[in-house]
């Protein structure tokens, strides 16, 4: 058997590599502009908002999540796993009970300033409450995409796909991000999120943050290296533009979080496109109106921690298996 | 007579420029990295802070200013010479206080908040109070600078100069900003300034902006083809890092005069050093030690404002003439 993979990011990267653990003929197509995962933080947080009503969302994240530690460890080279863990930080009385809603579900004992402190002495003294929740964790997204077209050496053709028409295999999965849209008609819209970095010496932060600062979300996660990814700005607009509020906006929160981040260097302003669907849930599965036709798109904020449960169903549909999962996230649902 | 100047920023181009015009054979050396020209906003501002108890400065200053729209004119092409004056701007009653000292001294009448909406539409209803200073006016740094390389085409040299003794001309001018230190012994050291560009729809603002926000002075230079240079903080270091903190002040004082920027792209972030002095006056005349050696340097804050005047006397000294004027910025004053 022959499978087309179109698109190069992480997500298409992951299925065609499990593909080929298959023994399976596997080629991946792509325009060759970095995709969300260039921007992406990689925080693995199960536990987001958007997953709160969904039960098959929920248990899809939190199996990915579960896949992460063997999925980081095959790919053999080191790709910023870490399990420090992640602070969840509120700062005033209004972010707290914001907050509150998520920590309470997730059943993390509140600690108080001090303890917060202890773990993260460069917090701001105005960090009024916050958790540890030690199974969010992170990867380094840029990392795992390079070990990942590493794994899949010659398999990796430079083409943008215009069309499924000019793709030749006995099956092609469409891991096209944003583009999945015009490829396929389904209904995946971009949501612009800006996304800084900054670079000091390692050691000022130990875990990700996750903080509510005056009502705006916001993280920073650090990287052994001293690189600090401060995200993200959510936005229903199409266009990849840098905007004076939207920098403002990060680093105000970030610096309220953190004062000691003045002094580190920006180093990076970049914006992506997640890729939302109407649920915000992944799009899984064969097109209706055309079997030979996979999608593995649509993971909107979640593409990076989605990443080993994704590669694992769809490498598997692929080779005739169809995980019951699969149901909740067809493609055709809408 | 053979002329060499060392270091091709606004300074020297422009005292090359008027030795060219009297026919004195001239060479620009230069190491082909930009200087603070490159980073600075334009302002022609002859009523800063820094002249307030330098009257030799002041009347510098002002001579200089005078001498701008002719010096603009002589170019011949578009230099972003803009005589719609600064709106001088306080936000709270406490930068009013501040504020007032120069506007006071300036004799320049006070205008209400629904004056200066009305000269300027986009500010925030926040703006306390504020003036309109007809005679501070702005050109691009930029495209004067490239203006003159067209003018002294084939007279620049790309050379890194490390010594004087390595120069070989009759006279040299030194003319290289922060780096005269080195070249000289002269006490010039670098002051930080960090700088933003944004990019926008033309129009949103008329006037350049300098304002004084909880405390902060920054300032808005709006180009005729939509950039707006948002300038700077002063710090006495050395390093070129753009910083978080940086960034975050410039943005956050914008945005709290001109709500509508936060839509702009944020285009460029840059550092550069202005050359400072022990009294922030220029370096203007031959070392007292080397009578070959004419230095032009240390302008601190106002080296595009002093262009013209600069260009005139050290042209003139080059060639044999003593402007009274000089006495006052003596090199070896010090």
């Amino acid at each position: 058997m022959t499978v087309a993979v179109v698109g190069a990011g992480i997500i298409g990267l992951a299925v065609a590599w499990r593909l080929r653990e298959r023994g399976i003929d596997v080629t991946v197509l792509d325009s060759g502009e970095p995709g969300a995962w260039h921007v992406a933080a990689g925080m693995l947080a199960p536990a987001g908002e958007s997953a709160f009503e969904q039960s098959a969302l929920t248990r899809l994240l939190e199996e990915s999540n579960d896949r992460w530690p063997a999925f980081a460890a095959e790919l053999g080279v080191d790709v910023g796993f870490d399990d420090a863990g992640t602070l969840g930080l509120a700062l005033t009385a209004d972010d707290l009970a914001d907050a509150a809603r998520v920590w309470t579900r997730q059943k993390l004992p509140l600690l108080r300033p001090s303890e917060l402190r202890e773990r993260e002495p460069a917090l701001s003294p105005r960090v009024r409450a916050g958790v540890h929740a030690p199974a969010e964790r992170q990867v380094d997204p840029r990392k795992v995409v390079a070990a990942l077209r590493e794994r899949l050496a010659g398999r990796i053709v430079v083409k943008r796909v215009e069309s499924l028409s000019e793709v030749d295999a006995e099956t092609v999965v469409v891991a096209a991000g944003c583009g999945t849209a015009a490829l396929t008609g389904l209904p995946v819209r971009p949501v612009k999120g800006q996304v800084l970095r900054l670079r000091g010496e390692p050691g000022l932060l130990r875990h990700v943050l996750a903080a509510t600062v005056d009502g705006r979300h916001v993280y920073l996660v650090p990287r052994a290296d001293g690189e600090i990814v401060v995200g993200a700005t959510q936005e229903e607009r199409t266009d990849a533009t840098v905007t004076a509020g939207g920098v403002h906006d990060l680093l105000h929160a970030a610096l309220e979080l953190v004062p000691g981040l003045a002094e580190l260097e920006l180093t990076e302003t970049t914006v992506g496109h997640r890729p939302g669907t109407p649920d915000n849930a992944p799009l899984l599965g064969r097109l209706d109106d055309d079997s030979r036709v996979i999608v593995a798109a649509g993971h909107h904020r979640n593409g990076v921690l989605l990443t080993p449960i994704t590669a694992d169903l769809i490498a598997g549909l692929a080779a005739g298996f169809q995980d019951p999962l699969l149901e909740h996230f067809r493609p055709g649902r809408f």
